[in-house]
């Protein structure tokens, strides 16, 4: 098997930087989108375990990625709850329900993962079997804080104004909400875990969006209680957990210190200066803007070159983009990026 | 005169610590949605000096605010340079042509504000002689980043594609273009200062977006060349510096050494680690998240409070909120935010 992912993790040596993409099964792809239209709905897609393998695989097939990452969503978690996920056009996603108030709160249950959330572990362990032991697979989920965003907002928003309303006007019902959410992700990636995933990465796409305080009260602590909670190790193996909160770049040594392996930085980050600060302790992961994908090899060439120079010699680097790659990319330069880390990395690792 | 901000601005004693609200002239106020409704267009109250000096009239009336703040918009200079700004209902600032390429850039004209940009002078001294000594007057400007994702995008973006990739393919051109519109900047900012303005900030809303080494490279160096052609002083008072990046709490030591006067903060940052970083060398404006707004007088007041106290005691704080008021929020939580900011505040200055 080729672990350098699972290596570069728990800051091990590797011949080269690992790299795998956000979003690397995704929009940019012509045979993902034809899948899609044939699948008609992107839940489709995510709960059929078949084409959540087909599709988890397919940039495996171009390009010479160091890792699978489950294709599925982080909002798996509320459907599950029972808060009705659909996606509409243009708009991303929607909740039929939304949580309006502590009742809500209240009457959520944690979902057992063997239940309504079973095509889950089933698309993992059908995608370890197909993938053979070619690259390791990681498993996935969002974070509390993210989570509760978009159940609480019923989709996307710009200013969550109504979840904020509830940590200021309501802390103890937000805080039962966060709860019940850090024990069912724990519950959702310890069964990912156990159907097969070999690393864990958690999200939190929306963790930037609050203040200093917030954040380590209402997301980083129940990153915290899901990373305690965690299998560390399965069949001796060790099963490495990244953190990534976008928007994070500021409490880089808090998130460090949940216990996590790796910690996953978005692109405004210096990554130089983020190794000095928490390098000693976990792996980093990014961070090149997505916004360089839309260039040319020659500019991807040199941004890697020089994201792969701030870093410097030694291990603990997971090559990615600072978030994931968005629709408009040409297969090419997901090539020539993938090619790029590991041409140029070689000296960094002699 | 009340000038606790010109005082606070400049690290001096004052006995309240002074406050002002960024769009305190705006939507959630009856008031000016009557008058922006009469004048039937945005930019018509922009460019009326009488409806612009009423608009910044109108919170003074309801709320014991320290400061007036010109009511303008960031995007006058793009305008002013021919790319014709209009507002289009639900989608925010548009203009009719756009920055495409090194030819668009290198055909850029630098205002001359007292030709196509007067009504914005002409607006500040009408607004500063109806003010009659009550409170200062706050200029302003949008930084030359800001504004050149604007001119190039065409109006608002999420991912900031053309722009990013005028900075990595063609980065001679981006060069020029943050070039022409920091002395466009610098020459607006001083012929408001020269109509009155008392102290000017430069709002940098888009910095954020942008990794740490095209922050530096792309936006901080240009609000430094705004910075050094500045008027600092005028009729034998200082002209204080306000520089606000919103997202750039990673990169406040190096905006506090550009040489400004005080530091905006967003709401993410945390106030009191921000002073030890760099409350020695500049004051700081901010910080409370405009959700909070929308909220009750109570969870306000908790809120000064704690802002209040993570500051401390001792000069250089200008209380505000880390980005702008919204418009759903109602006038009586601005009067509670104003008053217990006066009220609590005298605690820190004895």
């Amino acid at each position: 098997m080729n672990n350098r992912l699972l290596k570069a993790l728990l800051r091990q040596p590797v011949d080269r930087t690992p790299v795998w993409i956000m979003r690397q099964a995704g929009r940019y792809l012509p045979e993902y989108r034809k899948i899609r239209a044939e699948a008609g709905d992107f839940m489709t897609l995510c709960s059929t375990p078949e084409l959540a393998c087909e599709v988890t695989l397919q940039p495996l097939r171009r390009f010479n990625l160091d890792a699978a990452i489950l294709f599925s969503d982080i909002l798996t978690i509320p459907d599950a709850m029972g808060l009705g996920l659909y996606f509409s056009e243009g708009e991303g996603p929607k909740f039929k329900k939304t949580i309006d108030n502590a009742n809500d709160v209240k009457k959520l249950i944690i979902p057992d993962p063997a239940d309504k959330l079973a095509y889950v572990a089933d698309a993992v362990s059908l995608i370890r079997k197909e993938l053979n032991g070619k690259v390791p697979l990681i498993g996935f989920a969002g974070s509390p804080w993210t989570l509760a965003t978009y159940m609480v907002e019923g989709g996307s928003s710009k200013t969550f104004a109504k979840i904020k309303g509830m940590l200021f006007e309501d802390p103890a019902s937000a805080h039962t909400l966060m709860s019940k959410l850090a024990d069912s992700v724990a519950h959702y990636l310890n069964a990912q875990i156990e159907a097969g995933a070999q690393a864990v990465m958690i999200f939190d796409s929306w963790g930037g969006a609050l203040s200093t305080s917030h954040y380590k009260t209402f997301s980083l602590a129940y990153m915290q209680q899901i990373v305690d909670q965690l299998i560390r190790e399965k069949d001796g193996e060790k099963i490495p957990v990244i953190l990534f909160t976008k928007g994070g770049g500021m409490w880089l040594p808090e998130i460090a210190n949940t216990g996590c392996d790796a910690v996953g930085l978005d692109w405004c980050v210096d990554i130089g200066k983020a190794r000095q600060q928490i390098g000693g302790k976990v792996a980093l992961q990014g961070n090149m803007d997505p916004a360089i994908m839309a260039t040319n090899p020659e500019v991807i060439k040199q941004e890697v070159s020089r994201i792969l120079a701030d870093f410097g010699h030694g291990n603990g680097h997971i090559y990615n983009l600072g978030h994931g790659i968005t629709p408009n990319i040409t297969p090419d330069n997901v090539a020539a990026l993938v090619d790029a880390v590991h041409d140029i990395s070689a000296q960094y690792h002699v």
